[in-house]
């Protein structure tokens, strides 16, 4: 499937959070949805409570209706009390590749 | 597979040979590599010179095997000459998602 939009995010956990945020992302609803083409979960190996995400989306349009589902606002809420600080966010749109956990 | 060693590379393309860059990358010897669990080959939007790529290995050994390759050499020189200046790289290990091209 093509990717149109995504973006490369880097987030800050309140200390010693890192693993409960990862865990978090690791469930997050967009990882079954059909148009999240790439949803990708990085961790900086020197510092456990910076974490990464990358999202590839098939278009803007279908990453904002997922955005706002109800499944979605649960997520950021659950996300919001473990994040210090704004997450810091890269325009980078997936073009190919593979990720085979 | 899990991954223990990775990184997210940021390149810049010599003007206009952003295309070039990405169709190479996409045809890194690293792909087919089993210990090469995530490769993730992304640009930016806004500057089609600007070009990404996350690596997810198995071990720093497999990586550095894989590097010492002639098909790993190979790619390198091919790169270097479409790149400008040095790449930038944040310490990002891989945990886990998808990548559904």
């Amino acid at each position: 499937m093509s990717v149109t939009h995504g973006f490369h995010a880097t987030m800050t956990a309140q200390p010693g959070k890192g693993d409960e945020l990862v865990q978090l992302l690791l469930d997050a609803p967009s990882l079954p949805n059909k148009d999240c083409v790439v949803f990708l979960v990085g961790r900086s190996a020197g510092d456990a409570d910076t974490v990464f995400v990358t999202e590839g989306w098939t278009s803007p349009e279908a990453h904002s209706r997922f955005f706002a589902t109800p499944e979605a606002q649960e997520l950021v809420a659950k996300l919001q009390p473990l994040l210090a600080g704004e997450s810091q966010y890269v325009d980078e749109v997936p073009v190919g590749g593979k990720a085979a956990f």
